[in-house]
């Protein structure tokens, strides 16, 4: 089989250099383009000496257009409004595209304008992108051309929530999320704020109310709920490189009789969702997720507690922000763009401790 | 003025260790006992290097007859039950006790023997034993003989919240509470899960909706909002040390006309509550409650967000579980008793980085 | 081509676990056997959430005689003594052993019973057993049974040093060895001294002067020197999960006119023994060897400094301890023993951050 | 007792917010001003939040003329050379100065000009400055008008070390010191190599064989022992906060018997020396330092150990950076100025976990 060729623009922040490591271990492609702007002619392993004596090249400026002749598919691991202000047909008719950014993550371009304060330089495009959350829009992913790869927290809520807000079982109003990273959700800049004697030590919640991750739960939810939902978010640092861990609340709906629906009943419908997806496993009763026990590898660990004296559901996940929420699912698009299988370089086992 | 006599028995514990820290730079204190079943005979110091050329005493048995004739009063920084099982009246009549323990904080003793999975051997005196929660019970503290120090969720948990509750601004139904804590909380026990290797690099959710700490916060935010409460409570484990950091949700009531209360209206009683109190500082807008602010002190920084969308206000609060949440109150508590300024020995500056 | 059948013993401590993830991914081998008396008949994964849905068998009691029988190749990952007391010309002539304990590195058997304090069972196997340290043994572990894997430290102490001892261009009476360890080198035990709140936020030395790797490194270097060796070893513990740094001090020999060598005359050097190494990278001028560049990985990269003031040079070397410092070195020794290609299952790229 | 007023230049730097908490506890001073140029006007608790409440003064220009006017003391928490480029007879006349810069620390002006790359802007003045050990040159610094704080290395090494080059019974060409730091001591600045993804779990060597704490060492080291010293010295940063570890080697001379000295002839040595010394800890046989027993404190904590094998001793030493190694020693230096008890506002407990 032909290897795939591939660019990657925004190589030497955290999440362009996961997908480095990731590819670099999938038997079915080729790097051919490192891009960075900040590093240009700078050898890749000057900037991360872990590849050193593995990847011999040398950081390129960020040219779309040259890439498109060069690669079957380009990732974009850059900031905010970088890939929407470079797009057009041209090059969506020669490559095929994985968005890590934001930009056409959300339908409705107000909402995106508003939440990131950015005008939106080519919304045309967002009709046609796809979500990339391969275990709810697999289908739509393989026929794509381009993919807006969905943010950390919005495939760790998504996935922790959707089987119960799918069937109807709990309350979409009622829906809270209380959410922790790493810091490597941060990113690479040098900022006081992720010092290391900032960080270490400490925990905080920040963006409270006001998350731009917000919107896009919102929506991912509503289309599963198939109505507008409205919720709490609040994302907090923790200090430790990786790992996203969700905690979500909602109430439980009553069964018909007025009771509550048992442990089993709802551990059939987690079932259903994804005894047959591979990266997503539902963990044995009273199992709470830990972020460790899935560091390095594309799988989320989810399980929930229902509390019959609140008559709430707690509903948790944990998966690896760099990976599954951001790297590694953008490979697993790679692979369904590509028709590989899904797991394709992907079978990683968490590293542990 | 004469010295106050103190005996703390569970010395070696962190809690105790912090207390025995606290007590050296007290003024008034004279530490006459340290007490530990685990390592009667040993020098203190052997156990905590700290306390090299410090202290010179070596650890005890615990023997609380014997103390309360040389001591004023008795810190128990011991498990749950222990305290229960030796206070008698003529002990009580002798000395004071404040006991950072569970054992004299729930006044329902059916609800403590429930959560807790013990026996009461003494729940007579429960219902003197003051809760001490001093911006609460200040007045009730300084009659008492028996102190109830609060658990370290609880403190911090309360006092986020109980200004809006007591003022009727929040739904009492809707409170959720959603807990981080360092590893110091876990105590000293060699235990697998505590190992370093476990927890660093790591968070996860422990004890979903039966957590203990639970009915101790239900039953004083029922006290404060003056009927029945039921709460979600989550606590998890973050790979830090020291402090605690609540994250709390709650329906925020709409006044008369409709409207949700200004971010000022809600400032003026969170000001109304914590202008006289030294140990809380309610921050500046939009300024989030880190726990290493607060690191090594007495203080609890409290602070909340109103999400218009959600009519849901959130409340955090950030403290040092180990002096705030457990020694530095028992301090307060003892300086409350003993007719001391509150503030004596507990004026220390928060510690950072 | 066959699997190899592979049994391990200690198959729930830390270099037992990264053995059974460097293991899953090893294309030629099947995993048969996980002993661990601690969890004997427990799930694996319930001792070890990460392999959940990953391996579904349940640890194994510890049967040398049964083990023989039923795999190709024994790991024995456990503490020194066990495997010299079970060991056995019956087991030996019917499956290969990888020994990662200490028992058969030292061959002087009275060392071995004078540092470690045990009484060796088996003393008759040291002769034939091979030191596994691929890079320098490597033609001796094709041929043989028994491989002593090598200890941690003294993996990277002696690539670190060795090829300007073996070149005669260090005195080999200066070598001062400074290491400094992650926590994961204290094994999984549950001990008070290993507890998260004890490591973090905290540097020590330890085992000063009578570290048992001394010997080891001693024996090793004596070896490639030609002569009987001692040095100064201090190990120290760090607050990370993972990693080995050591850093080595020696005096540089003046060269026949007196001067000492340049920088490029030992650059030289350490190229002619590790340009055809793999898993050993000389790094560029100047850049200081991270554990966190190879975490992960079966790399040790290594670096020196020449000091031209004290006539000194100082060897630096980083490695992952879990992996070439234990599992992934036992994994390079499999694979040399079977005739597989060495790299097999090792080429992990080091993960960042 | 008038209070002692003081100015910071510097204070928004983790040195500078030390200084500020220790002189807030600190009965005889009053903080006048705090300097910070990049935050001139901004209130100092926004930067520092842990001072909410507690300082309410905003940051000021740095202004050495009118600060001699208003204050008793000025500490330079500062860049190197900023202090030089100030500092005139003028200044020297009103005010005393603590620099806790290394501009006034090496006698030869060659030295700090090579090692430092700067120009040396007021030299005349390095001969009157005296070196801030307090623990050696205790009745200098009280004639004083001018003290240059030693580094925080250099303070850790010479008090692990001098009392054995004092008293000759250590090789002073042999001495090799390996050197730990927390990473405050890497300082405030936006830097990506300080970011917390890039320390945690890591540790590396820096500035190996050109740090500029060596000339300070070797001259400090040179006054003791009476000849011209050159040492080897390797600083490696540690994923901490605080803390300072030295493991410094040395060959032991052999008594006229041929014979090395006892542990209790070197135990006798080192309370010779320090017996009188609050702020030097030494520990009890076999314990080694850590830097956990003394964070937040003053002390230093040293041990050494004998290694018969090698006639080379290990002495080690573990400090608190920011303490001891610089605002608390400032702080010592102000006492012993200003005739107060020298351990004034620095009898701190260390605090544990």
């Amino acid at each position: 089989m032909n290897m795939i060729k591939v660019g990657i623009i925004g190589a030497t922040g955290y999440a362009g250099g996961e997908l480095v490591r990731l590819l670099l271990a999938h038997k079915n492609v080729e790097i051919k383009w490192l891009g960075s702007k900040s590093y240009i002619d700078k050898k890749y392993y000057e900037v991360y000496q872990n590849m050193f004596q593995i990847i011999d090249s040398i950081c390129m400026d960020d040219n779309m257009e040259e890439l498109a002749e060069q690669v079957d598919v380009i990732f974009t691991a850059t900031p905010q409004g970088f890939c929407a202000s470079l797009l057009n047909e041209t090059i969506l008719s020669k490559v095929k595209i994985v968005d890590l950014s934001a930009d056409y993550r959300i339908k409705d371009v107000d909402i995106y304008e508003e939440w990131y304060q950015i005008k939106h330089a080519t919304p045309d495009f967002i009709k046609e992108a796809v979500y990339g959350l391969c275990e709810i829009n697999r289908e739509e992913i393989k026929q794509a051309r381009l993919i807006a790869n969905p943010g950390c927290y919005p495939t760790c809520s998504t996935l922790s929530i959707y089987p119960l807000l799918k069937e109807g079982m709990i309350d979409p109003k009622s829906i809270i999320i209380d959410a922790k990273s790493g810091t490597s959700g941060a990113g690479r800049g040098a900022k006081v704020s992720n010092l290391f004697c900032e960080v270490n030590e400490n925990i905080k919640a920040y963006s409270v109310g006001n998350h731009r991750h917000t919107p896009e739960i919102e929506e991912q939810l509503g289309y599963l709920a198939g109505e507008k939902i409205t919720i709490s978010f609040t994302p907090h640092l923790v200090p430790m490189n990786r790992g996203i861990l969700i905690t979500a609340y909602a109430s439980l709906k009553e069964k018909a009789d007025g009771s509550l629906p048992s442990y089993e009943e709802v551990k059939a419908v987690y079932d259903k969702y994804y005894n047959q997806e591979k990266f997503v496993r539902v963990l044995d009763q009273d199992i709470c997720p830990e972020t460790k026990w899935v560091e390095g590898s594309n799988y989320v660990d989810v399980n929930f507690k229902i509390d019959p004296r609140t008559k709430r559901i707690i509903m948790m996940g944990a998966m690896d922000n760099l990976v599954k929420g951001a790297a590694g699912q953008a490979v697993q698009n790679m692979n369904l763009l590509f028709g590989l299988k899904e797991t394709e370089g992907l079978e990683l086992v968490p590293m542990f401790p």
